[in-house]
């Protein structure tokens, strides 16, 4: 918020010439590379959209998880956007690897497919885990052997660089385009789209553009970014939320109401939880279901997120818990 | 041939005006219902892009298997055209059943999601199964329930129709729109988009012409439809190519050079073929590797196949096949 | 500012369904009539084409003038997004009449042809004139004779109410769409697609959120309005950024050095100034040359525009004038 | 239709790999340069379409006249299907020019505007004339120029080619990419998108089969094309149908109830007739209102027009013309 207040002192060139715009860019390049580069846009769809837009063509397919937000929560904008096809691949754990790509890596120069070109993975993934720098490794020299591009959709990047105890520039390492998340990470609006190596399509303003991505004010977006990432507030915040989750982790793993379902690596658990407790549950804390079948459920912890709302989400569901049986 | 002779004689008004197209038209109505209701393009990709293109919205997803056409062998042409999603079903013998959609019906109404909205099905499959009158009506159901449109792939829908002895009213009921094949089955080009109960889009026509598959000398399709579906030499030809499959898959059966991966129900034979021995036996018949991590083959019979083809074929293998040993 | 400070105070639920948002709803049926809704986006290109998007299909054409927003700054997102097709109608005042727009009422329901469905006017123009009630009234007659839908690009709305001195609710009657502008009217982001007669598509929240224009933290936004319009505030600034152009017109009038080319009837100027002066002028205010071949310039007053600045910048044009002969 | 009978025998592979397809792409080659290409879809507007998708991205836009194919006669496809903006310039002869299209190269580099990036003209235009040597070198010129790219839409480019009386390698001398048209010049079916400089796009092949324009028998189209102008057809057709369009031409010419207004430069005259004869005269040749509001009407030759059809043309509005006086 105070971020915003100084950027809105005065008047200010509008569309990014701004020198906000100007400082948040330069603090990305300081970040990766010194050819890196980053547009800001609004929001966290059109940030992997726009990524991934720059990399491939629309008879070009991704590969990605079936657990993936570019899957399962952008109502189809890739595939009306970018008009290509993604290949949604299973996983456990929400991570790809070279075993599961390999497969789909098939039927190349056949112009009656879709030929593979890029990779999406999320940092941490949308289940709450995180890829170890082995499992990067792995990817990225598998992206390199099959001359396939490699995108990041990092909405909680920082909460993954804090759980690997890593700076922002380790995490970004090896990605052609990475969406950095601003929204989920305190910021009132915007996402910053971040080429380390270099912009990956030389029109991508116009794509920006075009796409309605351009804000006017690109000041507010930037400033919010630098405020959050040229201190050590991303590093604050992330650390504190990751321990919330464990906290939070390791008082429902000593609970007989609760079934951990995937490791708690950064700030979100996944967990089942006895169907009926779930109403009541969520009049305390608003959670997500995250599987309509099986009632597995998602508990995120953020910056602000304190250890007794933890412990009084724990206590809730002891009482609530005895009180069914 | 001889149709497309006939219909070039004399001038013709043009874009689907002329007598031919028509009748043609007529005759699909006749083999439907009163409403019924016939749009000729120019080849299977577009009949199936646009038969769903008249069902489906950018922000809805369309159920089909794993092994269909419309994932495998269009290049992303619906994604790119139409800008939905297609979920791909794994499926063991290329059919979609209730229980195998069931759990994609889900996050209705959520905005986040891309919405159900209709199946997509292929008769016969891709893999040379036949879905059963049983197997359609759970389908049929199935969609009327949960108020899910419905697609018929049927670039060999003759081959079914042959396949369970019925006519071709049956085998389009219950269906919203048919992808009537031609060019699988001898036209030299031109499909039928079908719709049994009535157009699913008024302004179908203008999606057709949006599409580019509006052909300005309509009446050379419809006049090849008329000698195929108006006389009986589309039953004499599909009931000639299923048989000279099933003569080919007992053979097969019979061979320890191969070993059948799906039933024979219609003009193709699914097998497993000894990987030194394809590309020889490739140099006699013309046939698809169908998976290149298994040789699972595709052998695809047609209404000009002969009994020698099939018995060379054979022949050739079991030669072939000592020689290797 | 003060609007969205109050607004961060506190968790909210969020996409929408937060207590900012509700009444920022309220407040827009209240404007218009019951049946009346709209929806937040992030910025002006996006509001248009969503707009549009909800009244037209590929297959449709839309009116708009040859200077509209819409034909030429938005870098085709119209095209590519709804992929139909504008008729860009050459205009002397950036007006839209039934005489220029009846021509292009032809070839209905031929099929080779884009359907004429929508028309799309601003107001105030973007060459700062405004449409009287009398010109509205004849389009508005128009579009209801010839079954064509009505679209309101108001990105600066506010200006042509306080220049026809009516309220809010007068100014959009008639619209089936508005694009009620934000970002230019002080506020840091976010415009409202405004349906005055209810919503032209059920589906437009699943259209927003495909088309990467949904807000996660919608309050903000819906805060700004609420203060922006729920108070008297839209009226005192567009009432003295109207009054500053006025001041800035006459003194335009009167100098040798300025040739008005269209009347300032909101707040904006449209002038032709010497080429070799434009570039001085720019060093203390920055303007934009409307039109590169006539050095037609656009000068824009806003809210914090002050009267000092409009007479320091006519003064600095005579003085740079008089310098240069 | 000869040439169909003698592609039907036998088997061939499909989707272009046999031999006629390879021997008519060697014929275009020849027709053009040694890197020369040519892909075979299904009708003109995907032709037209299909080219300049092979030159321009959805951020770009073209210059045409609004009186091209493209613009009216498409259904909005290039709109649709790639996504960019036409820029419909108006002409007295159907005709671009280096001044007609100046004043559109402006905003270069600005992000907010549709960047032109091609020139597509048509010859014969649209409206019966022919483009001389010098026109054409003019706009070629102009391409280099400013960077443009070059597409020549060829529906009738046989018709051109026998106006100036060159062959077809000088026809397509300094463009890009022509749609060269099959159908209107006897075909059956089918158009080549010819790349006289070479292929403007690496996957143009995944494009077409993308837009659902790769015909499985290829060879169908092949065949008719080496036919058509692999010998000397084209010319004795051309000249022929060009021949009867001049007959046409004096005789209206001399009509009283006739008045031309366009030169007849190719196998088309445009001529205002008076508007209650029109239905008489159609009800014994078909030809096309080409304005709704002042009845100036197209009237084609072709192939097969022979004297006595123009002769009796001639006589016919004489006496309708005598009667209703």
């Amino acid at each position: 918020m105070q971020a915003i207040a100084r950027a809105n002192e005065g008047h200010a060139p509008s569309y990014g010439t701004d020198e906000w715009t100007v400082r948040a860019i330069q603090m990305f390049r300081d970040l990766t590379t010194p050819k890196g580069d980053a547009y800001f846009v609004f929001n966290g769809t059109a940030a992997n959209v726009l990524s991934l837009a720059s990399l491939v063509r629309s008879h070009h397919a991704v590969l990605a998880t079936a657990q993936s937000h570019l899957v399962n929560d952008e109502c189809g904008a890739f595939e009306k956007v970018v008009g290509a096809k993604v290949i949604a691949i299973p996983t456990v754990d929400g991570k790809l690897t070279p075993e599961l790509m390999k497969p789909h890596l098939i039927r190349k120069g056949d112009q009656h497919a879709s030929q593979v070109r890029a990779i999406s993975i999320t940092q941490p993934t949308e289940i709450g885990t995180v890829y170890s720098f082995e499992e990067l490794s792995a990817i990225i020299g598998f992206a390199k052997e099959n001359d396939l591009k490699l995108h990041l959709d990092g909405a909680r990047l920082v909460n993954a660089a804090a759980s690997l105890d890593c700076d922002l520039r380790r995490i970004m390492d090896g990605f052609d385009v990475v969406s950095f998340g601003g929204t989920k990470n305190s910021l009132m609006f915007g996402e910053a789209v971040v080429f380390p190596k270099g912009l990956t399509d030389p029109d991508f303003r116009f794509i920006r553009k075009q796409l309605m991505q351009l804000p006017s004010k690109t000041r507010f977006v930037a400033a919010q970014f630098l405020e959050f990432l040229g201190t050590d507030l991303w590093r604050v915040n992330a650390k504190h939320s990751n321990e919330m989750a464990r906290r939070l982790s390791s008082g429902l793993e000593r609970s007989q109401y609760a079934t951990l379902t995937q490791k708690t690596q950064a700030n979100g658990c996944f967990v089942l939880l006895p169907k009926k407790l779930v109403p009541k549950l969520r009049d305390h804390s608003f959670f997500y279901v995250w599987d309509e079948h099986t009632f597995e459920c998602r508990l995120m912890t953020s910056w602000d997120t304190e250890p007794k709302d933890v412990d009084d989400f724990l206590a809730n569901l002891e009482r609530l818990g005895q009180e069914s049986t």
